[in-house]
């Protein structure tokens, strides 16, 4: 068995061998002397970053695909220092209701993707209008949604013989849906924290720690860039792999990273990554990588080996390069034009981009010509390695193949609508009954599954794992309840 | 935090050194000058491969065991190239319907088993005997197995208050059932294709892209070696992989990977591997794993570290060194003589290996005695690291725990021949009612983790997951219902 | 694409530079004569090892946190030799039910952890205090649990209309609960046993192999070290690996593993573990890992970069740092006093650390104290990285959640109590009927999960993987039944 050579990273070693490693600024520094006592992990985690390793002025001299910072107007006084400590916390505490004076500094809690925008505007105004950045909003304020998230995870009161769901708490709250939505981060004033320094004042900050895509930050901005890079090495690398996506993005509702790992994608890259570069910039097929992560299809930089040709521009909207929305609610329907969803209303007149029997909410969703826009960005990044022949072959059985999903979705609710027309189910909250919940298994977890087996080729999942057995037992289990309830009223 | 040297493979290295790798054939160059901008991706990967680095001559100097390549007699004008594009794509194209002329040149889109023979006869002859290379005939000709898929995968249509299932479409199937089995490729005259270069002619192929294991290929032959073996690296180390055998072998129907994960093998495996060797010939036990994959159990040659003895040969029939067929359909049987299954006939008359209630397909299955000869391979197997002592007694466990596996789905199905007999389910299809989705639930899914479980040591897949809590818990509702069932009619 | 550089490894180039590579002993030596023929995979898996290559007379020449061998009088005759198979293997023959004359040498079959306390006694010492030692009473001999496994995993027997669960058979439970519970071995004489040297007369062990972690070993002490130090390589990397907790450690019971998978911990551990030093003692944070696998935070001893602070002391014992135990039966509840839980009783009289409607077990748990002293521990660990308010910030939380966790529990039950009650469901056994599984998954399967995912921030599990929603789906559909059952009553 061969084993890996314990040397420091080639990063490394090259920065050290041209003498380039930048100092951190005197603010900083001071930082450190305190933190790397009272939190060594994430000083060192810094340390190996290439925060602490660029200064500003280095990042905007790399030309053309090779550079990672898209502003060119930092903050004068940071430019040649490292990027540090107080140049993230200290950046716009006018702004921060966490803003806080400390140990002589005034920084805030929070970083936030606004503070980030400093350096990396681009990612920061492309992020901003994605559905993630209005991932709170989008299910807190639909009236549809919150109803289903309340049965979901909203503590049941049992009165006499009746059972119903309070508002969901706000801990419940944040370690289930908000967890990966966001949450809003309120500042109430100060508290104290016994520290092994003694006792610390620090802003006391409701519904924190939190991580959320969609996270609601003390400075009123949207979203939260650890999400995905996180504290305190903000590594590309682990942006990159499918683990960072897969926090969220899995099974049972939304299984993209089970069905990529059982795909021939997943499978290659996970047998193949510790031969890629995690690293480079831009991100070349072939070259760097012989299969991709959720990255390459979905938002990285991606370049022919001899970087002549742009495959796909990096974006921060990770629906930049979608089209049909396959996360049915309750039925795929093309991508909302806009990051907030709240606003579309369906010819029922509810917040959802379809009704329940898959007429669409037209006005704010893709047309079909920018559909076809975004379908052929993809498919262009398909083209580095497949034939056009066969990524059309891929998408001509895709859209077949969910339009029959969507078809199974729209016959059970046509069974619940019977159920709910007879007086079977109670259409009040369509949520909250045990016929109801097989129902919303149907669209949420089972005909997702099998979209997104199709759309990313996880047999499985297509399959027995939740998709087409799963769809197929709930219609049969709810059929027989409508039947035989009809039958008992006759 | 120590990090790996970013040099390139010390394979390529070498070859580097020694100054002796190979030109790529006129014809490939010219293909390259095309598709390393067309399809960069796979160009690269391509030229990463060991077909790219060795010819067919040099291959056969190789000795022994380390020797990759089975055949003696490559194309004659393909001996001193190395083994690109168009070795492979033209190889034998009077016998491809996906054979098509492509700028100055014949050639067909799928590489066959057929194809890849020219090299590798020994790997495509064992190969082609196997129950993969059948895997389409197995499902689909079967009467019993093709209604379970049409129950499981076909559209279901609503007439009044009946519910009934279409034949599944072809795109469902072949993203579901045929993703693994494998699609029929056939050729439908030629289509154009619109490409960055202009538009180009190329062969209609229905059912296509697929890997299938049991692909059936437009020169007619049977398999797809790019299921294990993913374009265009071709590489050994992903086919010894789990990743490779993860993507059909998988829960909740056949948890191979799952109880591996979670079994000491995957265990060690799983966090070791980065010190392995993957892709030395032959694979040495302890010097160059110290834990088995799939493949090392299943078909790699398999020798001490010394290469002194062959503890196991290798094989392209993944049957080779399984006795007892724990894939219970519905319970468990002696392997299959042969790969095509549907031959079989079970003392009821069914295609089967075993009749409901569990009487053996005799003749088409092994005899005792041709199981203890397979049984002793794979005991070679496991006695190159567990004395002679522990495999006997892991042996004896399984045997036992099978036994009253099998015991369970029995009673499960005498449970449900009271439903069928009563009337309380209809036997003309024994799929298509919930109370049948629970007893194939017991079989396909519960049974199996419980069966694969014991044979790989996989404690939450015999316990809570879907094993034998899952089991229980059928009977016990198929129980209830039956005997509710009854009571109401009495 | 990157690759590693396939030398060996840098400890063994070390050492084989300084040439302190010890000599095994001669009866070592003849072991290995023919065991590199017979088992040539563990040879070379422990010629790879640490106890290979160290002699304890070296080991103990280790000062202060480096030193990995907690003893300090090895037995004198072993002191200069490496640690090979006669001297783990010979070592206490004389309390071994299982030693045997073997080819000229008494050695016993298995080394057990008092064995193993010749060099480590520290680690055997606290081992020995915790539920791990005393994983099978705390199941076999507690008639609560028992029940439950009973009915999980004993054959059931139909006789007329009636079903009743056996006794568990012992291979059933060897290859399920007692796979990671650890099973009895108990010595019943001599077998023959058949090998390429020629017969060979071994004891004969019943339910081996066996490698859980309450092992009952013949020499009747309890645990098996290889649970997490596999054989025969007994490699520190391995246990800190989460691959090995996660044999025992999954879903859906105990979904430890999968929450961490999906949490920011496991996203960054998994996406940079090829950077870590997973063999480094004292186990430096930042410095040799920038996340944790369960290992840093309940059992490795963890220090600053500059091994300055001590984080948190190494212990063997799992729970020293744990002072809730989120696993409940049915409800959270203080960590227990001793890890032998079967004297537990609570105000009912059951041997259970709660009762049914959550009243404690107080005289046998951890009293308000020592619970904070131990949350204290694991707040240091937190404290490593992340500072105290964000600590204080995450237990909030998870009280909070867990509290709200334990009432869906106990509303569920109070449903099932109307049950017992109205005769809906027989409470002389309170796990045998469809309802009270379901009811049993609640707790065991639902409850956990989301218990679980509070602790480490798993968010889908906490809410559509088992979670929030199967605990929801579950009280609804319990309800209806009894509420209706209760309808039919009257």
């Amino acid at each position: 068995m061969r084993t890996i050579y314990p040397i420091t990273t080639l990063f490394l070693a090259t920065s050290l061998l041209s003498g380039q490693i930048p100092e951190p600024s005197m603010e900083t520094a001071e930082c450190i002397m305190c933190h790397e006592m009272a939190t060594p992990g994430i000083v060192k985690d810094w340390e190996r970053s290439r925060h602490a390793r660029t200064t500003p002025a280095q990042a905007m001299e790399v030309e053309d695909l090779a550079r990672r910072m898209s502003g060119n107007s930092p903050p004068g006084e940071f430019l040649n220092t490292s990027v540090g400590c107080y140049e993230c916390h200290s950046l716009n505490v006018n702004d921060h209701a966490d803003a806080f004076e400390h140990f002589g500094f005034v920084v805030n809690v929070v970083v936030s993707p606004r503070d980030c925008a400093a350096c990396h505007p681009d990612e920061q105004s492309q992020y901003d209008d994605s559905k993630k950045a209005h991932a709170i909003a989008n299910l807190r304020d639909n009236p549809v949604y919150h109803a289903l998230e309340t049965e979901a995870i909203g503590m049941k009161m049992l009165d006499g013989d009746s059972l119903s769901s309070l508002e969901p708490s706000s801990h419940t709250a944040g370690e289930a849906c908000y967890a990966c939505h966001g949450t809003v981060l309120e500042v109430d004033g100060m508290r104290t924290v016994e520290t092994d320094l003694g006792d610390v004042e620090v802003p006391n900050i409701k519904n924190w720690p939190n991580q959320g895509v969609g996270r609601i930050n003390p400075d009123g901005s949207r979203g939260a860039c650890t999400a995905c890079h996180p504290r305190h090495g903000f590594s590309i690398e682990v942006a990159r792999k499918a683990y960072t996506c897969a926090q969220c993005h899995v099974e049972p509702d939304v299984p993209a990273w089970d069905v990529w790992k059982e795909s021939k994608h997943g499978n290659i890259v996970l047998s193949e990554s510790s031969h890629y570069n995690w690293d480079a910039v831009p991100w070349k097929v072939g070259e760097d990588f012989n299969a991709p992560t959720c990255s390459v299809c979905h938002n990285a930089l991606i370049t022919d080996p001899l970087c002549d040709e742009v495959l796909a521009e990096r974006t921060h909207n990770f629906s930049d390069r979608l089209w049909l929305r396959i996360f049915g609610l309750p039925t795929s329907h093309p991508q909302p034009k806009h990051g907030l969803t709240t606003v579309l209303r369906n010819p029922d007149g509810q917040p959802l981009p379809v009704t329940f029997d898959g007429r669409l909410a037209e006005s704010g969703l893709l047309s079909a010509e920018e559909m076809q826009e975004r379908q052929a960005v993809m498919s262009g990044v398909c083209g580095a390695c497949h034939s056009t022949d066969w990524v059309n072959g891929h998408f001509a059985q895709f859209d077949a193949a969910v339009a029959e999903i969507d078809e199974m979705v729209l016959k059970t609710t046509s069974l619940m609508s019977r159920a709910w027309e007879s007086g079977l189910a109670d259409p009040s909250n369509p949520f909250d009954e045990p016929l109801e919940h097989l129902w919303v298994n149907q669209w949420l977890i089972n005909a997702n599954a099998a979209r997104y087996a199709s759309a990313m080729n996880g047999q499985d999942l297509a399959a027995f794992k939740y998709g087409w057995w799963g769809m197929s037992t709930n219609l049969r289990k709810i059929h027989k309840e409508v039947i035989e309830g009809q039958e008992a009223e006759d």
